[in-house]
């Protein structure tokens, strides 16, 4: 059994999903797994993990919407205002959303179904660069 | 150390929370592994993984209840309508809830506490067969 | 590799979060692992796991606060309310929220990132001590 660790940097333009499938698959085939367990974990407070749908843009139109509504920016009841409007928020999206995601690995592949993708979803407007650390372990 | 893997199908007659504990425990008593970490993945993005009360059948009622008032199904402000009325409610329901979960196995069965049960939550109206991958890894 | 396991009784006096990262931290470094992976399992179905925040505690106020308006104590829809007006509230949270959490070991330390504290949330409001398993698996 072997194990192995990388941070990926995620650069978002502000609020909104950004697709890592792509990047974890060619980290895992770097790595000449075949059969294991990846983890990933978002080290911030701000953005997390989703797994969503990867085929119409819609969906994540609509599910932003939904987080936009369900915890509106800016909310005067909030007292952590000091970092914006979007900054509370953000927290809040966070609890409700991922921090940490496990996957089997088989044929080398994180085994997602034929319609997941592994979204950094970022929930401030601002650009960032963010950090997901993958743990990849197995033989 | 050693690890396997299989895929666990789910027969969903509809939405609501199928308990899917027994198929689990069963699964892992199979593989003599005595101490060691269960993982489960959902391969879809319309149904999701929830730990939850095993014994008054009220708390998934209320549940079933909570989330289809805060996601109403048809929500009119969906842009992703054509898989039906309680398809973009699927997807928000499952990025609310678990798509991995990661458990403790000892003495040969995964650590649940007394009150827990895992459930496979269909988010969709019509009977799917779904896919759950377990990871099991230990001595 | 090795692995280990332990159980951590946390205290809460009611309802609200408590700070487990250096229960954590400290258990990882009695076991001499360097490089690995921890998970964290709650055996409850009224609390639950949550990554936010370490500096302000407006933050967690906040959270709190939306919580209590999101899923209202004492919700006459409920069916479940035998165990009082905050127990199927709790149910729900804790859906909403973590049951397990899997973290990155590397030097001795869970990768967590800067502002990253690990919460035990409890959502009911009678203080109770509740059981989280650590899983350590590593080199």
């Amino acid at each position: 059994m072997k194990q192995m660790q990388h941070t990926l940097t995620v650069r978002c333009r502000g609020r909104g999903a950004v697709n890592i499938t792509r990047d974890i698959q060619q980290w895992i085939s770097q790595n000449e797994i075949e059969t294991g367990l990846l983890t990933l974990f978002v080290q911030h407070t701000s953005c997390s993990l989703m797994v969503q749908e990867n085929a119409d843009p819609d969906v994540l139109h609509d599910m932003e919407a939904f987080l936009s509504k369900l915890i509106p920016d800016g909310d005067p009841s909030f007292l952590h205002r000091a970092e914006g409007p979007d900054d509370m928020p953000a927290h809040i999206r966070m609890a409700l959303t991922q921090t940490s995601l496990s996957i089997p690995v088989s044929k080398g592949r994180a085994m997602l179904g034929i319609w997941q993708a592994v979204y950094l979803y970022e929930h401030r407007s601002l650009p960032m660069n963010r950090q997901v650390m993958l743990h990849l372990l197995g033989t």
